[in-house]
């Protein structure tokens, strides 16, 4: 395990001893999210870059040197991590970039990026010896919060999901089958939040709640590591991510801060974020070069509701991520989002839900606004499977050519 | 690669060149699926599996040397296969044998195993230089083709997939949303199924139809291989299949065939095949003695459709690969099978689709039955993902617990 050197405000810049502060800071409250910091001195006399990159296990945990977890800590048993990074020459000709690349987290265990976060938290919840971990959510964060407490179980771990009561019976139906306890609040999902964040603080459940527990980004750093290994520690110039609460893109940025302070990589990538038109506070914030705390609560309305934030909780790390990557946000219409499922599908062969396809369009505004160059390199971060919304990806495509059960319609349907 | 020696009749086992027949037997017809047999001698002579299981590939085409490809031939770049295979503590508890362990195939590209058998007919056509692969299905085959299609491009490979126009609008999308021309053929899938391979037949696109195309089940008995490599080569003494036109069980059974010839492993597990009551001709034909040939076409009715068949079209080479295995095949019904979708979460962290869950309640009667024994090891396939059916999972499972947003409120639900 990488020892933890200090927790350091995102926002005032004050440092805590590792175990003096669970959540977000103290002095700045929700807004302060925390970096979990380690002694890269140390780290760096000490580890092996190939040799990490030797290790057998295929899953976020090869990278455990790197990680704030007890070597011979209990780690949740699925497959999180190590996703698929597929070089993508049609999709590298259609955008007239020097190279992409995607990499497909809609294949974790769960469906999404997510159990990433999911994994971490809860290996932290069972090294020390927390029995209910609980977070607010109705979507993707759930599920893998309810997962992976399956995959080591009930007797080992409950899971508490609150979601607002109007959430989709579908995206509940997820929960209940993995055996998570369904908490279906009778308010909105902000509500929902600051129960969740109270009732761990009273029964001292562990918090997965985005943006209040600092070692979601410890999870989703390992992506950033990922893509490096990917290409032999040669990053690409840009990476491209969908941003909603900002946790992600802060994720894929602390990876990469990894690695430079390592030494492992020369550079970092440029991070670009994209949002839905409808939910673009952070396009806004950074074009207006406004900070975090001065960001207010907007209305939010977009089919991608993966990256549906009024006032995204991890505002503080994303807009950081963003700025000291020199890279950029950009703002994307639903119907590019929808136009964006097949035609990412057909150029890579990955199906993406909405949140996740809006990266594709992402890039082709940052080439026209020039944030991409032709002569750039661009991984993409595919955070979630198009099998978790079916119905949006059915919006995007005509329906098939009605045909008569014969031949000879059959030749003709297919002469058109 | 490994040259094929020969195509062998599972009925009536005439032998035919490797280019001699493309589909079925000549001579049994449509019933008359082939075997695509190696020289083993040979294969044993130049193999060493220890090289192969160190091959750096995470995909099936870690196996290229027992697959009837060229070794420089262009692979679809999707990472097929190589999916988790989880030693699963509290379901061997549950069940009560010596160990249990899942296979998670709902993780392929396509959220299901046939993007095995898909794969392998893509990387077939590529290397024959044909340009269409087309299918006759509604369900996971026509995804997983559509999909490996997609990952090539179109300007590679077109797919055409030949669906009842009555097929779910959703499952449509996912077609459509890949790229492949789809034909809504107004009548049943039994028509389409004989529509899409006359065409086949007359304008020499490649077809992939379950028992028709022998390749798909060397695509996927690589499923076989993995387990096998997984234990270090020591066998399960059972594997669970789910089983619909049983071209799964026969590739699973196909893999065991050849690692046995090869000497790799020194027994073949049993294998035992699930069927949904309502659908369950194998079950009955089985237990009857019944030869493949003599089964007559009936109604099938299960909510599992993945595993719907009236007369499965593969049902020889099922058939053998229960009785030389030893195994058995056993019935479940609909309800045991929309039970075993959040058992089998619970027990294991995987969210399967129905007929995939369905080896759970398999499992279950075949303990009942006796075809398994407390002292035995049992692998179960699970084939497809569970976001592949979330209505059904719905019906699995109670609806959470309504509360008024307030901790008194939440601490009184919890305490119930």
């Amino acid at each position: 395990m990488a020892s933890i050197l200090k927790l350091k405000c995102a926002i005032c810049e004050c440092e805590y001893a590792p175990d003096a502060v669970t959540y977000t800071c103290p002095r700045c409250g929700m807004i302060g999210t925390l970096d979990v910091l380690y002694d890269y001195v140390a780290l760096r006399a000490r580890l092996d870059r190939d040799l990490i990159a030797a290790s057998p296990l295929q899953s976020m945990w090869r990278y455990l040197p790197l990680l704030p977890i007890e070597t011979d800590a209990v780690l949740p048993p699925l497959r999180v991590g190590m996703t698929p990074f597929y070089h993508a020459p049609r999709l590298t000709a259609d955008l007239g970039v020097r190279a992409a690349w995607v990499k497909d987290d809609g294949l974790n265990p769960t469906g999404s990026f997510k159990d990433r976060a999911s994994a971490m938290v809860v290996a932290r919840a069972i090294e020390k010896g927390i029995r209910v971990v609980a977070t607010a959510s109705t979507g993707n964060a759930a599920a893998a919060l309810a997962g992976i407490g399956a995959s080591v179980g009930r007797e080992v771990l409950e899971t508490i999901i609150f979601v607002p009561a109007s959430a989709p019976e579908a995206k509940i139906a997820q929960l209940l089958v993995y055996g998570a306890t369904v908490l279906l609040i009778e308010d909105t999902y902000d509500v929902a939040f600051d129960l969740c964040f109270q009732m761990c603080l009273e029964q001292s459940w562990y918090c997965r709640n985005t943006g209040i527990n600092p070692f979601t980004t410890e999870g989703k750093k390992t992506a950033a590591y990922e893509i490096a290994e990917a290409l032999g520690w040669d990053v690409p110039d840009v990476v491209m991510v969908s941003v909603g609460d900002g946790n992600i893109i802060a994720g894929i940025d602390k990876g990469f801060y990894d690695l430079h302070q390592l030494g492992w990589i020369e550079r970092v990538p440029r991070l670009i974020g994209v949002q839905a038109q409808g939910s673009s506070p952070l396009v806004r914030a950074w074009q207006a070069g406004m900070s975090a705390a001065d960001m207010q609560p907007e209305d939010a309305h977009t089919i991608a509701d993966s990256i549906s934030a009024g006032l995204p909780r991890d505002r503080a790390k994303a807009l950081r991520a963003v700025r000291r990557t020199r890279g950029a946000f950009v703002a994307v219409s639903d119907a590019e989002i929808l136009a964006a499922i097949p035609a990412l599908a057909r150029l890579t062969g990955v199906f993406s839900e909405p949140a996740c396809a809006a990266v594709y369009a992402g890039a082709k505004r940052a080439l026209e606004l020039g944030y991409i160059l032709p002569s750039d390199s661009v991984a993409f971060v595919l955070t979630g499977n198009g099998l978790k919304d079916v119905r949006r990806a059915q919006e995007s495509v005509a329906g098939g050519v009605r045909v008569q059960p014969s031949l000879d319609a059959i030749r003709r349907a297919l002469e058109k």
